[in-house]
């Protein structure tokens, strides 16, 4: 990354980041951790709100709380975004095809990554896989259904 | 669904569907649950497949169990895939535009009604809302980084 130049912008509500990292890989990679991320986080706040208006009350401790699960909810969907993004593109490069088959592969290997990750046994690790490669297809059909 | 014509046609490794009941409403949803549903179904077998192997062994017993696991995952991933891939074309219609918000109300109203339909509380349907959303705006933005 030495000489990389990094800039970041983002504006609301058209929800656009932009990172440069001086390489396609690592730019995908970064692209899906900052846009995955700031999903979860978003989620995170709706739903930490949703509870504080039912409970009519905002202290300091739910204030905390919520901050760090921002932290924690944002960084693992991240990871796993950025590592999906750049799997897939990695792939799509490699066969030089725009296909679902890029995105059971990303998603296997994400899946398999994520799992060993989190020191899974190594029935857990292939299950992992085979479901991310499923939801990932998921994905990818229903996101070019048309 | 009166004068409606059906036509499906499935080639592998293509993986195609097409489904024509008349509207084009009811032609995503069946495109949805189709496709997301043989998804389900492709990742049970794996699975199942996989735990064959391991143990070396493949009863009567495991491909009852297997075939139970197959309709009850297709039948669920295909219902909510349906569900979504129409809110998802509905929304577009109604708004005439393809961003991402329509992936967020998608999948939005879809974990609502995914939550609502499995009997839960209504903390726990806004909770499948709120998730439903963040899941389907992370797959449109993983699936449209380019």
């Amino acid at each position: 990354m030495a000489g990389g130049k990094l800039s970041l912008s983002a504006s609301s509500p058209r929800v656009d980041f932009h990172v440069d990292m001086g390489n396609p890989f690592l730019n995908r990679a970064a692209d899906g951790f900052l846009t995955i991320g700031a999903v979860a986080v978003t989620k995170v706040v709706a739903e930490d709100t949703y509870h504080c208006l039912r409970k009519g009350s905002v202290s300091e401790h739910t204030l905390k709380e919520t901050f760090k699960k921002m932290c924690k909810e944002g960084a693992y969907w991240g990871a796993v975004g950025g590592t999906y993004a750049g799997m897939e593109y990695s792939i799509r490069r490699i066969r030089d095809r725009n296909d679902w088959k890029n995105a059971l592969l990303g998603g296997f290997i994400t899946g398999a990554l994520v799992s060993a990750a989190s020191k899974k046994s190594r029935d857990e690790v292939v299950k992992g896989a085979i479901t991310g490669g499923a939801v990932a297809t998921a994905a990818r059909f229903i996101n070019h259904l048309g």
